[in-house]
């Protein structure tokens, strides 16, 4: 199953040449080069933070490699499997985007992979820009490429990343230089739409916005731990405790190397 | 690959027992029933529409069936195929919950489908909520199910719903006794935190807000028509004419039926 295939739904009947006027279309164009996206897909990914991210490139058309160790399927929070469609020896040398998805079991296992860290390290150094959702950014910071850099995470481990040289900005989407960095899972949103105009200018990150009816009302306000509330965000801290403490292990151990 | 498997990742790990406080854990509790949710999986699919729901209906430990018309794999726009868990033959007679995600080419292509429309309406007149993200209400609508109710749609072809005897209401998510539908596409993550108070209380929803650190902060205004602006919707509603057309037309021949 090919994802071009697939540009002949929404992707493609949304926005191939939708937004180009008749006259505009009969007039040869050079053909644009289309930007590469290297997403790392890995297990115990959260596939919400890899679906938004994803469904915005996909609308903008960009050549899209769902990057893994191996193509061997991996497993998601949700019980999806994701097939890559690339490995890390087929991946793009050259990315315009090298986008990491979170899930914090998965992110601790990559930290600690070799491999997957020199690979980072490899794509990230030379790509056009190197971002992440979620606890993605402690990988991030792993392979050395937040050093210096400004960058978030998930709130429940967005302290960990100055373990590895990076400044912690606490906001939604924090952007240094070409490091593009967001909080947790559905700040993939709001990361798409800064990306996308990015990559294909403003009006086109708007154009996905209104496809997507992006026009948030979340019924609750308890989206941050500030607006949750102590209580609420101890308790998750509390109960993830294990989880939390692998993960510093792993970001104190990595930030040593770097 | 199970999902119940997956329920040791964010699910399980972030939620079982995660709220429960240790005295509590200690007593003897009843064995809760988990609501048991069907999700409609169909080609064409908008993998965000299902994911977003899904994510949340995982960390509420529902009883989640992907139910397809068959157990094949259905596209989706993204090119991620989605094998369903349940075809309509196995998929439970009572849900809690019935949800159908959008994806315009595929809402249409189910609401000409008879064995689709007569499976809707079977489990839709018997379930105790029945809901929709994106044009999935259109199916909704052409099975009957939301005559004499407020509902709406993706933006571009929510006034198609009073072809089938609903009240359109132009909110992102319309509540009118036990139907629930949502807006387009991201109008799920608000659906998600709305029905999953109802299934599990406002505390539940607001620790899966917490967790998904849903505050979302768009960089752009674009997300509605209203927002957006004539010029941006009328080029989306003029170039997706064709498909808006075939869903008019399957509206009025579903209409004409109910």
């Amino acid at each position: 199953m090919d994802r071009r295939e697939f540009n002949a739904a929404l992707g493609a009947a949304a926005l191939s040449g939708l937004f180009t006027t008749a006259a505009q279309a009969q007039q040869p164009q050079p053909a644009a080069r289309k930007p590469v996206v290297g997403m790392i897909v890995h297990s115990d990914m959260i596939l919400l933070d890899l679906t938004g991210p994803l469904t915005a490139f996909n609308i903008l058309q960009t050549d899209i490699h769902l990057i893994g160790k191996s193509k061997q399927p991996v497993t998601t929070d949700v019980g999806l499997p994701v097939t890559p469609t690339d490995s890390f020896e087929t991946a793009p040398e050259v990315l315009d985007v090298l986008f990491v998805p979170g899930g914090l079991k998965g992110t601790v296992d990559a930290m600690k992979d070799a491999a997957t860290v020199a690979f980072m390290k490899s794509r990230g150094e030379r790509a056009r820009f190197v971002t992440s959702v979620c606890t993605g950014s402690l990988l991030l910071g792993a392979a050395g490429l937040l050093k210096g850099y400004n960058a978030t995470s998930h709130w429940y481990v967005r302290d960990l990343l100055p373990l590895m040289g990076a400044n912690l900005k606490k906001e939604r989407v924090v952007e240094d230089r070409n490091r593009i960095t967001a909080g947790g899972v559905t700040a993939g949103l709001d990361f798409a739409l800064t990306i996308g105009a990015k990559l294909a200018g403003e009006d086109a990150a708007k154009r996905v916005q209104l496809l997507l009816e992006y026009d948030p009302k979340p019924p609750f306000d308890a989206g941050s731990p500030e607006h949750a509330g102590p209580a609420m965000s101890d308790l998750i801290l509390q109960r993830r405790g294990a989880a939390i403490a692998e993960a510093a292990a792993a970001a104190k151990e990595a930030g040593a190397k770097i």
